[in-house]
């Protein structure tokens, strides 16, 4: 599978699985809403220390977000 | 650490470890070598497409090379 759709999906489950909104987490994350949004879909095509912002409210490591 | 400073390690330690010059490496991965030699030194932020190609002939997952 595609990693930008595992990443997407990754997202998708641990952000859901913490009861967040996309707006909740994007705020969290400090990245807009539309760009979470378009991650989820494996829309984008992020920079490993835009994988970080995205890991880091949700607990886990940057690598875990893409395995 | 910042990610790319760990990233950086990871290749070049995985790649050390297989007994390959930058040259060798940036071949198998379809990266060029000046490339691969500024992600070693963590002055490149690769998106996750990049960072699947230099997975890809260590053996290991995108995720391994981030943590």
């Amino acid at each position: 599978m595609d990693i930008r759709i595992r990443l997407g999906r990754n997202v998708r489950a641990l952000r859901e699985a913490r009861g967040w909104s996309q707006e909740d987490y994007a705020d969290r994350a400090g990245i807009h809403r539309t760009y979470v949004s378009d991650i989820e879909r494996g829309r984008r095509n992020p920079t490993v220390t835009v994988v970080e912002k995205l890991a880091a409210p949700l607990g886990v490591t940057a690598g875990a977000l893409l395995n």
